[in-house]
């Protein structure tokens, strides 16, 4: 039975979930038949949405065939005490990007890229509306160094009966920010790096993507929405602009940088009432050879500075790993 | 210039340091001469200890080449506001554990693991006496996966500025735990571990290893004195009964695990005065696909959960991971 426990001492959560043993990796076994080009659409749970309707989709979303979390489980309240878990129930979602099996945001078209943040936005928003769940999440790993299993451009949209420790973290200092100085933390940041200029990656008019002051990995980059607005799935948002962000985004990262591989993670404000949270999107980079003593030791080393790094994608140079970190 | 950054929403630190670029990687590059090997002594920077005297040294201590941290940068407190950020004041040694380019603690002598140990925290308790030191950690990292750069068994010693966040962590969720019940929750937690059984790897009379509740790595173990005591430096420390449960654990994980990668931190009570903390070594093993987008989402998905792994290591079964979880 898939069960999420607590972490009392870090403060995170861990999902534990069998039903993902047995899962296809064409990464470890070119053998393996990809479950998500075209032809092979029932080796999929039945599907959520198709678009455009008919045989030829350029986007499917379906429920992940191994789910980390599913609604067939009880919801337990997490018990307090030494030890805090609760029942592994939620929702885990697939989105194909494509019928092609490979691509990525820098080659998609803008219209694609804005049907899939209208998609992830749309189901976030159905998600956060059932019972029990809490906090609804978008993600992506793209490459073995980031933990992908599959090729086939996809991403992954969970909804969850508990808030992530990052974004508890980041509310909680949002909110004592607010308190202290009536602003956001993240309006403040995204004024301060459009001034600074120095880590912006990229701007238009409603948003701007920069490597954060403390990037913890090289080359990663936030996108953020200029105006203040705590949820992804808002109608407010202009995801023709976003997908002009992203686009050239990952383009820049593309070409700067040499079979990438990343994970991307919408942040959104939790279910209810959080006026005070921003919205944004998290790019982490996972270069090879990355160290992993970070988990316990509560820091990171990282030997590329975010301003070097938003000079070297705004650029357009070439960043040769090996070379620069052996 | 080296300079410790603080990830204002994460609440983590970020150390960023030049001089790590160009370090020999023979994980990378086949030709590269191991610096540690008997013979290219001189290759270090001044030895800070050799066991035993002489020629036919079995351990050294001596400050990293390409360290994260010097003493040589000016200390500046850390700044308050949007951007924190410190001098890369520190500093940052190299144990390098035996003469031989191979081998573990699995493989070495209980004397020579308790010579490890007693180096490591007597090191630790020298850095801690240096001005403006808050903290020393020892970590050690092994095989690719876990971002080592060299082969040769080696461990580091690092004194930092700051208090790194997971022991920031961890003292909060333990001082709030003992105002409540005027115990500690890392004694509770070993107790109720021994009581439990089904996630303890080994114990003998003054240490116990087990799987915690919330592993968030396969076969993630952590080592545990069994009476309270907050200091790995301290002399009431017996760490001849240390290196019977450390030869244990790594000898159980080298049996159920091939090729195994993991990352080790020793983590103990800050300078000053912590009466309430409780060292431990933590053990997070990296097996290869693993995810990362957990350092974005502040959750784990494992799909091995700790009882079985203890059962794993207790019974000495062999682990396929490829078969298990592909």
């Amino acid at each position: 039975m898939p069960e999420i426990r607590k972490d009392i001492f870090g403060g995170g959560w861990v999902i534990y979930s069998g039903k993902r043993i047995g899962r296809p990796n064409d990464y470890a076994d070119f053998k393996v038949k990809c479950p998500f080009c075209p032809g092979r659409e029932e080796e999929t749970p039945p599907e959520i949405l198709r678009w455009p309707k008919g045989k030829n989709w350029q986007i499917r979303l379906v429920p992940n065939r191994y789910p980390a979390l599913t609604k067939e489980e009880i919801f337990l309240k997490p018990s307090c005490g030494l030890y805090e878990y609760a029942g592994g129930y939620g929702i885990h979602d697939v989105l194909v990007e494509t019928p092609e099996h490979k691509g990525g945001f820098e080659s998609f078209s803008i219209e694609k890229i804005k049907k899939i943040f209208e998609i992830y936005s749309m189901r976030c928003g159905e998600i956060k509306k059932e019972k029990n769940i809490k906090y609804a999440m978008v993600f992506k790993n793209v490459g073995k160094n980031a933990g992908a299993s599959l090729r086939h451009p996809h991403s992954q949209i969970i909804g969850l009966p508990l808030i992530p420790s990052t974004v508890s973290w980041e509310t909680e200092k949002n909110e004592s920010f607010w308190e202290k100085n009536s602003k956001c933390l993240f309006c403040e940041t995204i004024k301060n790096e459009i001034k600074i200029k120095s880590r912006i990656v990229y701007e238009n008019s409603k948003y701007a993507a920069f490597c954060p002051f403390a990037s913890r990995f090289f080359f990663e980059i936030w996108i953020m929405p200029k105006k203040h607005e705590p949820y992804f799935e808002s109608p407010k948002n202009d995801f023709l602009a976003l997908a002009y962000a992203v686009k050239k985004v990952f383009s820049a990262l593309n070409r700067s940088v040499k079979d990438l591989s990343y994970n991307m993670i919408i942040h959104s404000a939790p279910c209810g009432e959080h006026p005070h949270y921003h919205w944004h999107i998290e790019i982490l980079p996972k270069l090879a050879s990355m160290a992993g003593f970070e988990w316990g030791s509560g820091f990171h080393i990282n030997s590329l500075r975010p301003e070097e790094a938003a000079e070297i994608l705004r650029k357009g140079k070439i960043f040769n790993f090996d070379k620069e970190e052996k």
